[in-house]
């Protein structure tokens, strides 16, 4: 996925319109309304689907007397504005994946997902019972967030291609669409990266203007209708290997709130995460069964691609080295995973590809 | 795990103490207190955390207006127990591994785990995405529960062998201790299955009474000591690959509650199943790095002893074939794992392969 592809048209300057409409925070009789702004356009499957579930369960479970107003990207302030409005006050959180936020402070990268990073089994080990979290309230001391992991596309697919890829040189003046560092990462392998918004990557690839795009997964790829143009699609891919949404709040706001209201945050946030992981996991189990039975050839990159995206990821990651925090956080990140990894591996991923093999 | 083996010396004989204890529900100044019991020793790591964590949950983010009273396993009735003392309305809620319950009706060991079943992540799918919940409630309706999953312990491990296995035949006579279906399926292999409650592993493995045992995983297998008697350690294993646990309540009580704490009670179990699969997961990796350190041998069983466990594991889920429900809850549960699992193994299987291949 990428920054302007969840972008409506509705998003496009929506700070100044919106301005007269803030006011201070609503309180009546007791009961208090926060405004969510979000980097999703209304009604997007799945990420926005994140948002109002954990919009809705706040709600819910405070019986009303924290209502959680959900305004979607342009509905109040731009999508890539939301960090800058809740950190100042303007509105009192956001929902959106916090790569997109690696300008304020490069950490935040490793909250939605990094080239050769977490899957989202790893994530949650080392989010809910590791340090993640405390990491994340580290980065949001500096800002004046307080933030919780909301949401989760699962592993992004690696992507649909013109042809078969026999080795890393055949991504030397590839036009290939790939937003972040997964991009970056392509691109120290020749490729040349196109960040093409959503809407226009169909049109793109069906013209030949782009040899091929990566997009989220089975689910949302099938809906874009990329299966019509080429049916080379390969599910693997090093660059969002678990996605990470978050609800970040505003510090001081969040402070003033009740214990309980606080703790109905955190619980609501942690559930958008799992419930989100299992709307996209499962839809594109079935999405990719379909993507099969209508001749799409699913592949993986031979080891040489794999081997060549590992140095060009390692360099990526490798360009922030040096800020304090980054490194300390990269660190804990990468023991976490070879922890995690190592007895994932040995228990299901053993498991699971003998009963494959046995069950068929 | 087992039945038995989280039973304190407090769980024998609860019932008849605890019945004059039992009193109607709460209600003071509009709070209501619901009475937890639980199938888990007080104080046993990870499963009773999960039943505190849910109840925790749901007392703060109610502000206390719906406080969780946690009995544990002999507190108030005896942990099996629980299943009867909830639907008679004795208790309010249990909670505990609902496999514990197939002699009540053999649906639910799908919500906990069968051999060859689920791992943690097509459970998650299943169960808040795909039909599972729904075959939660039409159970629930039989007995008058409402249930939601509330932990997972992860995959369990294949268990301590004295020496390794080679094929098959090795389980002949071999004195195993491994409950429920899965200890089942392995009888149907020749092995002589024994029932040890946990308290007694450790010495019957010592004496060589056993010749092998499961229990759960690194983090608890390295606490009862299995690596000071033998090194041969199979970590994955056919019969508990992602054991889920529920958090029940009576139907009526819960029917009664207010949609705000009928919420709670959804979202604090949700959040509770996730949060304890992070723990076991989390901990099962560092574990498993310190018994490598310290000798045991991590080896996986060849291909041949898979072949006979998926026949082994076949025949022992036929047996309860004909029941209506079971028939098609185990059509759905099998039809959700194919789409589930093919996903999951061509986008972060082969994903993590590469990845553990690449970066070492």
């Amino acid at each position: 996925m990428d920054r302007r592809s969840f972008l409506g048209k509705a998003a496009l300057g929506g700070t100044a319109a919106a301005a007269s409409a803030l006011a201070a925070p609503a309180y009546a009789q007791g009961n208090r309304t926060l405004t969510l702004v979000t980097t999703w356009g209304r009604g997007l499957a799945g990420v926005h689907d994140a948002a109002q579930r954990a919009a809705d369960t706040i709600t819910a479970m405070s019986d009303g007397s924290l209502t959680i107003d959900l305004k979607a990207a342009g509905e109040l302030v731009g999508a890539f504005e939301v960090f800058d409005a809740v950190t100042s006050g303007q509105a009192d959180m956001y929902h959106g994946a916090d790569y997109y936020f690696v300008g304020q402070h490069p950490g935040y990268a490793f909250f939605t997902s990094v080239p050769f990073g977490m899957t989202p089994g790893e994530i949650m080990n080392w989010y809910y019972n590791g340090n993640g979290r405390a990491y994340h309230d580290e980065l949001g001391e500096i800002f004046g967030l307080k933030s919780f992991l909301a949401g989760n596309t699962g592993p992004q697919a690696g992507g649909w291609f013109a042809k078969e890829i026999a080795g890393p040189e055949d991504f030397q003046g590839l036009k290939f669409r790939m937003p972040g560092l997964g991009g970056q990462a392509l691109g120290r392998m020749g490729a040349s990266v196109q960040n093409l918004p959503g809407a226009e990557v169909y049109q793109a690839l069906a013209s030949g203007a782009i040899d091929g795009t990566e997009w989220i997964g089975p689910w949302a790829d099938e809906k874009a209708g990329f299966q019509e143009i080429t049916k080379f699609y390969y599910t693997a891919g090093m660059h969002e290997p678990g996605a990470a949404l978050s609800l970040a709040t505003n510090l001081d706001v969040f402070n003033e709130l009740s214990p309980a209201h606080q703790k109905i945050i955190e619980i609501a946030a942690a559930e958008a995460h799992q419930w989100n992981l299992a709307q996209f996991m499962n839809n594109n189990g079935a999405a990719l069964q379909r993507l099969q039975a209508g001749g799409v050839k699913v592949l993986e990159f031979p080891d040489s691609v794999w081997d060549a995206m590992g140095t060009a990821a390692a360099e990526t990651m490798d360009q922030y080295a040096g800020d304090d925090l980054y490194d300390r956080l990269r660190a804990d990140y990468n023991e976490s995973m070879q922890a995690s990894s190592g007895w994932i591996q040995r228990s299901e991923g053993a498991y699971r590809a003998q009963r494959d093999r046995v069950m068929g």
